[in-house]
């Protein structure tokens, strides 16, 4: 696969990248894609978000800190980006903590088109209709075949599914890929996770095949934390070299240096 | 005081710790509890907070941008941690600032149990029924035996009562500790008093001893100030290298830098 | 212009600017402010707004993720400072985006007096009346002669105006001056425009002049910019030593450096 190639064209398209997200990794989410080369833009009012969606190549939708308002501006921006045929990634932060969370991410997946589910293990378990009691937004032990699962969400939503992990899986019912980059320092702080989901939004809005976008963001983003960690001399330095790491990363580093088990 | 014994605890139990915070520091609020080894979650939607709360082991609650549908939702968190038996923290951050400031303490610490009061001095003051008038969320000069202030708003409210400061005061009524770590360098950033709030509640999460809890995670935090600031170049690289502080600490650090009277 | 003596009067009177911006840049907002020695406050309830203006030297709006409610409130504490005499300041972040954004910022300048209008140059097109499509918060080509412009704006508005871009223009219908300061890795993060603005608010504060207070404000912001991006090596660290070096900033150094075409 050709990651880098992807990243070049995220440089060089500079894709407006609408998030409705939580508002603990705002910044982060929205520095990401800027870092990454592309154009964040945050908007939740109900008001604008359709208009929002409608100048954007893709919308990223994250329930981390979720309201009823919320999750209705969340779907009146995905059909506007439905309508447009743009890509709308959905992040289920939480989902498995609470009723509101599981309901929320159910309602926007029962009324509008999503295009790539992400979560971590048990959160993903949830949406596919698992019983799990998830941890608050940290990932709680599954005792699943995640690979499985994945395939199966994939199909029954019709979607790119993203579960993320000591090894990610992308799955879209016909394929699976595993990323197998990336360094345990990214669970040590918070944001990562929600980061991870606006740089495969970002993938997606120059990359219609949704497997390889996803996995090519997903590579580029923990190839620089690779690089990051072996930099940092804890998680604070850390997350300013990640940052440093994606706005220097170059195609020979990421072609040398990706772990994809197809 | 043990104080490393309730670091350790931190790190190996890893509680839930929920917050209701303000929009301004909610990610370091998050990335500090993260840090210490314990896991943070944001929510604040009235539909899920007592869920949340239900799956936590410590709710902090935060008034620095809040609205009063914050306050509907803090009571609601708050009476869900009361019933289960895990402490709550205000940080009456603002407080005498502005009336709303004022009413949304006084409706929290009248309508529910509140196990621990943080402010500076000014807040604390005001709390206590003290007429100051705070500048924003700076602490404003207070002409009054703080000691004694805390001593008695914790009787009043039978409560523990923490005020931070140059030095800083934990007492419950029956007991005063100071504790003299820190550096000032910690004022000269914006969200250090709102960390030492989601510190507290990550202590008290695993510590019954509510004094003890409040001591022993600002012993730890203010170390960790000490140490980030011996490296740091400025408030920027400080605040980095206070999260770096933070993960690295050791038992041994900590009991050979802590600065407590008893 | 003696650019360094109005950095020496905000660290000696420490004003309060109180701030209704945006939830992506808040935290941003408020430590630059804090780190050039003020004293941020942020509080956005429609209760509190105009109580909290009443203590603040200035008052700074951003709508870069408004809504209805957040616009009211802005008109709310705008007016407080109105009556007081403070100066406000309004950054159209976005404005040209979607309908929402524009008729909030003719909004705000029908209803209440703003003393500084900030934006990029689509933004100020924009608002100034001109037909232009912003690529969402990024600044997108004009086709304009931006000075011109931007002393019409002034004129019409009977206010300052202020135009970032690596170039800024500062103007207030009968004077113009340009800011040649500044480093291209601030259009590389997210969050440097809004910050300016709450440079520019802090330097009202204390200068009743407001292109002399804009363009201290600015100059000495780009200044410490230039200085961070000499030592970062990338945007992570940039920023960390931005906060870095906008702390240490010494009026020999300002004066020195400063570059203001008059």
């Amino acid at each position: 696969m050709e990651v880098s190639d992807i990243l070049k064209r995220v440089r060089a398209q500079k894709p407006v990248v609408h998030h409705l997200t939580n508002w603990v990794t705002i910044y982060d989410c929205a520095n990401i894609v800027k870092v990454f080369g592309a154009s964040p833009v945050m908007a939740h009012a109900k008001e604008e978000v359709a208009d929002m969606a409608g100048i954007a190549s893709a919308v990223v939708l994250n329930i981390g800190t979720l309201t009823p308002y919320l999750v209705e501006a969340m779907k009146l921006a995905a059909a506007g980006a439905n309508r447009r045929g743009i890509p709308v990634v959905l992040d289920a932060c939480g989902a498995g903590a609470t009723r509101l969370r599981d309901d929320a991410c159910f309602e926007i997946l029962d009324g509008v088109r999503v295009d790539i589910i992400k979560g971590n293990a048990s959160e993903i378990a949830r949406i596919a209709g698992e019983k799990v009691q998830t941890k608050g937004v940290d990932a709680a032990a599954v005792d699943k075949n995640m690979q499985e699962l994945a395939m199966r969400l994939a199909g029954k939503r019709s979607c790119t599914v993203v579960v993320t992990g000591v090894e990610d899986i992308v799955a879209d019912g016909r394929r699976m890929v595993q990323v197998l980059n990336g360094h345990p320092m990214m669970a040590d702080i918070v944001g990562t996770g929600c980061m991870a989901s606006s740089v495969i939004g970002t993938f997606a809005a120059v990359e219609k095949d949704l497997v390889s976008a996803s996995v090519a963001g997903l590579v580029c983003y923990e190839i620089a934390a690779e690089m990051a960690a072996k930099e940092a001399h804890g998680p604070g330095t850390f997350k300013e070299k990640l940052y440093d790491a994606v706005y220097g990363l170059d195609a020979d580093t990421v072609e040398r240096m990706k772990k994809i088990k197809e």
